[in-house]
């Protein structure tokens, strides 16, 4: 299985540094779907919270230690003992250690002017600090990595006590050393010299924890794995505070690819796109077009004037081959790359994963669309209902009447009285509603839900998660298209799943949102109790002589009546 | 005035190599409007475009010669003759001389692999048409600089080959050859042995050009001035191709904090965040806001957990002093930091520059309408009706009796049918209008056009340029706060600003941003109209004498009949 290629562990704190990012906030069932992400992907460890911080970190642990990680191991972070107490009985010590994960994190400080003036306590009580907080989480069979906060800016202003802070953790039985560069200010030349100073003083191996406040911390972190670094810590997609940390899948790339180093799991690399753009999903942040590797731009050929020359010879415009990060080559105008990526997206499901002329066929009408700016790439159940459309695979639930949206403000209002009224034809009737609503699209889906939900009570299953506005041509002003996108929760099936819709007129785009995400939930029930049934007649024909026998018996017994 | 540091010169291809980027369109405005700002910011060089691909690049050439550059040296870009052709008679070349700039970039094939496969010519006739490119438009007395493509591809491919094409290049006269990292493949540790290995086989100055596409582009530049690079050609934002270019504020940043290099022009540094955002903006993209140095939370200190720490001890947790790039600390929730940033935003306009008690009572204002979630950066016309109405300096022009928008849709219609009633009380009558339009902020927005023209005729000098729409919180899905920022031009003064408006209903939201973009220009307009009388009686002050006696004259001439 091993490649004789070194091997370079890989510690996500998506989940802990992560979340000190603007605008990041995950909560418990977040963090329990990415960590089992990550896990896919083959990092070694997943860095899940600060337990004494607040209670969702401590369930967290408790969450993720019943289900079965294959490979990561997860990490509960803490710092050393607060100063003038007994490490038994410091609060932290005693939340770390509660969480029983088989590995924690401790930070501790290295730089003697934050020992002097953040702290305030004296050199040798730092260290102290150190050494027990690790003896102890040690002595308990912890693994313990110790995070040495600050340390470049450390060594810079002191060297000797720099290295004094590492030992006391190493002689405590530090399993690891991870160097800090907590403000994210040096440069590669700096963590290179500095790294390779340090690496013959220690015995255990080294970590690199980086920011990219100076945009090196990529860089940095390659460069401290060149001089002896065989862990690095990072966040997917950089997130966390200030500038975010080093985004760990630009180093897992550039690792595997450029520096011949083993990382991840089997296939790990391939999964980097799907794991990038799962997490920005989950932590609603808008992704990073440019994002090296993994970003929706990063093999976009604009213009067609490579295009020829891709062609011909395909390394001459790229440096790596995108498929082996799991992200596609864009040089036509559609998302997907061809009717294979329809087949992979859509293949399964709708049955033409073998059928190269169906496909073709999907990706025209799929290129119709995305040229009006409709983007499927959130909204997979639009681009479902588009193929089933296309495939003779779907039908209507209702005939639309009219609707008609009513916002009205008079001097004496401080917010507007907004009403939508519905007439739809469902079945054999009309029903025909009016809601409220604290905007047109609110008060749409109040009396969408009134209208259907007589006819099909599963509608009451869908909630309305997230809702997304983007201006397509904003030059245009108030007469641009706009594209809505919307993200359901079915909360009978836990199934995510987003819609769009593409208009003028921006209650018309979210109307047609709307019109998808119901008409998703219906169509998909449908087929799940149809596959039900034939199950169900499977069985029954398994059992045939004797049902068979039995009913006719039955029936012959009728008929003798 | 200079300082005995070594000089980098920053060669800014934003409007170039920058608008190959996904997304990004620059008008012939867009791209004057830049070019002044880099030439404020102290670039050394502003490739403006590639004549020979479209008219508006040439146009900006002659455009860009007429307005006086203070520092800056414009570049028009151009690849070497093609092959069979008479380098005098190649319509590039004519192209390229043409626009008449000091200065000319010729692109050449470094790599023989391109050469060979690409170009398909033989290794010879690529090092004539590099040579006779060069020596023509030295002749014509051009300073060329000698773009190497690929070059380190091609120097890892055949070292020999690579280095015989800059040597054709500083033969024929080139002034200064930048190597190119065009596919963004390359780390650092490579660029910094090729340039080592480079350097002392050339007598003219070197450059280097890299892209990002692992996530390395500033690393790599950093690493190429630290062996002997002396021009760092990038754009602002990193903005280009794929996953980008080198964002020139991040490497000019780094290279006079952390490398105390000479760029830019006096004060330039402190530009930085202020020339980035403009960037965005004329753009229409989204501003990065953990990009290094200049991004909205690169000095944001989240949970206030550091920031007694960082009050104690700055320069504990900043790796610099925000205003050295012209960023800002974000402790407090408000985006702009204290009362001198009012100070700064408003004082001239409204004469508080000097009062810091009216700049605190403006402060505390904000504070309470960014907690709201409104946002002011691109609203600058709302900041200063809000700082009006604080201030004393604000009247209505209208009382709202109401508005009403309707939206209808039928079966039978593809779009539906919008329209916009809105009844104002303006001077002593009421205007009652309705209006249609393509939706309902768009039919608003002509319904208040038609109540306020009998009276205010200028309001047909205001165009709706560009409009935006972001959900604040989106997890409340279409509950959710939206928040609508429309930018207006005026056409009579060629002022373009920017207006906010925030509310759950997005037409609420709309008719915020509307009144305001309105009212800014109806009070300005007043304003200026106020002042010019001020001005004609302090002319007519002048001429007292005279016109009194005349007036008094005819008055009194009157008085006799």
């Amino acid at each position: 299985m091993k490649t004789g290629k070194e091997r370079v562990q890989l510690y996500d704190t998506t989940l802990r540094d992560g979340t000190q990012g603007l605008n990041v906030n995950l909560s418990l069932q977040d963090k329990l779907l990415i960590a089992r992400r990550l896990d896919d992907l083959g990092v070694d460890y997943i860095e899940g919270g600060y337990p004494l911080s607040n209670a969702k970190d401590t369930a967290f642990f408790k969450e993720i230690a019943s289900s079965k990680l294959r490979r990561a191991r997860p990490v509960a972070f803490g710092m050393t003992r607060r100063k003038n107490t007994k490490v038994a009985d410091d609060e932290g010590m005693k939340a770390l250690l509660a969480v029983r994960t088989p590995t924690v994190c401790i930070v501790g400080k290295t730089w003697d002017l934050h020992v002097r003036e953040v702290l305030q306590v004296g050199d040798q009580e730092n260290l102290d600090m150190i050494a027990e907080s690790v003896a102890l989480c040690a002595k308990r069979g912890r693994e313990v990595i110790y995070d040495a906060e600050h340390f470049f800016d450390g060594y810079n202003a002191n060297p000797d006590y720099a290295i004094q802070t590492l030992l006391a953790a190493q002689d405590a039985g530090a399993a690891c050393i991870t160097l800090c560069d907590t403000n994210g200010g040096s440069v590669p030349d700096e963590i290179a010299i500095i790294v390779a100073a340090v690496r013959p003083k220690l015995h255990v191996p080294i970590g690199i924890h980086t920011h990219n406040d100076s945009g090196l911390a990529v860089a940095n972190s390659l460069a401290a794995v060149r001089h002896g670094a065989t862990l690095v810590q990072g966040t997917i997609n950089g997130i966390g505070e200030r500038c975010g940390n080093a985004d760990l899948t630009t180093v897992a790339a550039n690792l595997a690819i450029k520096m011949n180093r083993d990382v991840l799991g089997p296939g790990g690399l391939a999964r980097l796109t799907e794991v990038s753009r799962y997490v920005y999903e989950i932590a609603n942040l808008v992704p990073d077009d440019r994002q090296p590797y993994v970003g929706h731009a990063a093999f976009a050929h604009k213009g067609g004037m490579h295009v020829h020359a891709i062609r011909r010879v395909t390394r001459s415009y790229e440096h790596v081959n995108p498929e082996a990060v799991g992200n596609s080559r864009r040089v036509l105008i559609s998302e997907l790359s061809g009717a294979s990526g329809v087949a992979v997206k859509i293949g399964q499901k709708l049955d033409v994963a073998h059928d190269k002329v169906l496909q073709r066929r999907l990706l025209k009408r799929l290129q119709e669309y995305e040229e009006q700016g409709y983007v499927y790439e959130s909204a997979e159940a639009s681009f479902e209902l588009l193929c089933r459309k296309e495939l003779g695979l779907y039908h209507p639930f209702w005939e639309l009447g009219h609707w008609r949206v009513v916002a009205l403000r008079s001097a004496k209002d401080s917010e507007p009285n907004t009403e939508a009224i519905l007439k739809l034809r469902v079945k054999d009737g009309f029903e025909h509603h009016v809601s409220p609503g604290h905007g047109p699209v609110d008060a749409m889906a109040h009396a969408f839900l009134k209208a259907l939900k007589p006819h099909y009570p599963n509608v009451e299953h869908i909630r309305l998660i997230d809702y997304k506005v983007r201006v397509i041509n904003p030059r245009a002003a108030t007469a641009a298209k706009v594209r809505v996108t919307i993200e359901f929760l079915d909360v009978q099936t836990h199934e995510l799943y987003g819609t769009v819709g593409i208009s003028e007129n921006i209650i018309e785009a979210s109307w047609q949102a709307l019109v998808d995400g119901f008409e998703y939930k219906l169509i998909n029930d449908e087929e799940k109790a149809k596959k039900s049934r034939n199950r169900s007649s499977a069985i029954a024909n398994v059992e045939k002589p004797t049902s068979r026998t039995r009913r006719g018996e039955r029936r012959n017994q009728t008929r003798k009546r």
